[in-house]
């Protein structure tokens, strides 16, 4: 029995995410449902993304993943549904499934099976009119080919850290509850530019010379450098929040500068 | 086996709502559980039944809807089931419930089987001490008749439109997380009075001269008027809040002028 | 099948409460899994006790319990297992099991199965890597003595309320979502000191000489005292916020006089 997560705009106030669930219920009776989140910001496309993708292979193979942050409303672009990685993706084909599978799809299709919309849902609500029936038909067994024809997947990119005059440039992608700041630069790319050279690493007003290990290498409310979730460059602050007392906002530049000629 | 759906205002940050859904496992293992919405305004039978309202639906026939927005706590009413197109709701007897079903209920009685009080919870939470329990007596195959004897339902209603000088006034009923002010006019209503005249809504500082069909008619963070979920005319901005922008609240009059002569 | 409850201060925005559910429900295919909250104020471990410690009780016994605000990530505690009052909980070392059980756990156990850590996931995020796969496991039938070697429980209390001079003096020890403030004082401990003696409560600037019996025995938005979830004396406003209108906080002192010479 598949598991079928939720990330959304839709909110928790508001009873949109319910409504979405109980047309999955209604079409699927006894489907697992999982929030991810419905606090995306509205219309937030790289934050659903993000979330997401750093959720999705917790849960089994063959789970379905909607994710419904969809600005256009159906007007300039299509439903469609994603595999990747033995997950499917149910959205909208605006670049969030490709942020999601860094353009990696395994499979794409657009939503043409018309028996799937559920007419009493406007336009704009497409999160209960398209893509809850659509994920309830693949978690009872529908096909990709059943659900309409290929498409082309709207991409997307995160972007990739720049490197140049012994400094890689990368940003903020994502900014969690507790204000840690996670970095488009991962752990591989940092060790192999680094090799055995000193570094110090730039953001805002904060320099720092080391990446620790854990959150208690350092002192309470001091700023720090870690590798945290999938391995990508964090700026935290033990038991404060980083992106408060440091400004921080996602797409704030970071720089690592090498020193020394381990390079050159 | 019947879904039960929550409603409160017991909050997120709490653990009250998870009490009641403690009280429903232990006495009817096995329950799908599914959160409307904890985060009505405390005590705001209005909004409660709004979203209740427009939710209901999207679950399978046979599905219970607890609805604990119980702002007198069990002191001037009683607690009572309505069943209502084939869904059961269990709430307090103080309007909550027959602005969900507009007064047609097709059944309601009082909650006075004794064996259903789950005496460990005080008074004031009647959620977890009646609500709960009675929703699993339900789901567990229980009847009204014996849940206890018919009684009225406590009357409270949305209010009507009202047309006069070629002028249709409502108001708005509900802020979505959007900021989407919906209102109490309809789609039928509208259409039924308009026939083929040119109208002007005019709502606080802004008049809009026509109902778009999608979102993306108009530029960004421009006003527009639509008919949204269950057909009831709602003013918006695109990718923006318009009750933040200009100011909307719940009850905030929204009038509509006919132009011409149409129907005089 | 047992029900396994999460509360962290892990947040609903945030992807990481996802994250634990998604390897649990790998683990556990069919796991019932129940949030009592993720909105614990950041590492504020007595308010994640006080939260379920006032809620496992309503789940079926054999339930099992994460509670996962975990601010020292890994570094000074270990992972325990408590089990208490035929209820399993999940957490860190930290005194928040502690405070949960009054120091009466039944059977403390310290996570040192291997097969249990989910290498995938950081250090700092041990509900996902520890706590997450050990309620698996127990879920699954796993033993405590499979999990690890008997560990003494690092030892947290909420502190009694002292009696001198006919004063009882306690402390605000949680406020709910509705502005309440919970206090440490019990029913039974305030009725033992008072027998027919008249009394009056002092906080912050409020007086009260009687405590009520529901909330509507005083007019709205006037202060009252009353005795609420399990028994303990709760400093609350008829349909308003006492938190909020009064200044109340967590540890703020409440005093009850007792009048006359009962005890003397």
């Amino acid at each position: 029995m598949p598991i079928i997560s939720l990330t959304s705009d839709l909110g928790y106030s508001s009873h949109y995410a319910a409504v979405v669930k109980g047309v999955i219920l209604s079409l699927y009776p006894g489907a697992t449902l999982v929030d991810v989140s419905h606090d995306v910001p509205n219309f937030d496309v790289m934050e659903a993304a993000y979330i997401v993708k750093h959720t999705f292979e917790a849960f089994p193979a063959g789970s379905i993943h909607i994710v419904a942050v969809d600005p256009e409303h159906a007007q300039a672009d299509s439903a469609v549904v994603v595999q990747y990685r033995d997950h499917f993706f149910v959205g909208p084909n605006n670049g969030v499934l490709s942020l999601i599978c860094d353009g990696q799809a395994d499979a794409c299709v657009r939503v043409e099976h018309q028996g799937l919309v559920q007419q009493g849902y406007p336009r704009s609500f497409r999160a209960a009119r398209v893509f809850a029936p659509t994920a309830a038909f693949l978690a009872s067994g529908g096909t990709l080919e059943e659900i309409g024809p290929e498409t082309e997947l709207f991409d997307l990119r995160w972007g990739e850290p720049s490197f140049a005059g012994n400094c890689l440039r990368g940003k903020i992608i994502y900014i969690d509850k507790f204000g840690n700041a996670i970095t488009n630069i991962s752990k591989e790319h940092f060790l192999e530019l680094k090799q055995d050279r000193p570094f110090e690493i730039f953001i805002r007003s904060v320099r720092l010379r080391r990446i620790v290990n854990t959150y208690s290498d350092v002192n309470k409310a001091d700023a720090l450098a870690i590798f945290g979730e999938s391995n990508q460059l964090e700026i935290a602050m033990r038991e404060a929040s980083a992106a408060q007392l440091l400004g921080l906002k996602v797409h704030d530049m970071i720089t690592i500068e090498f020193k020394g000629n381990g390079q050159e």
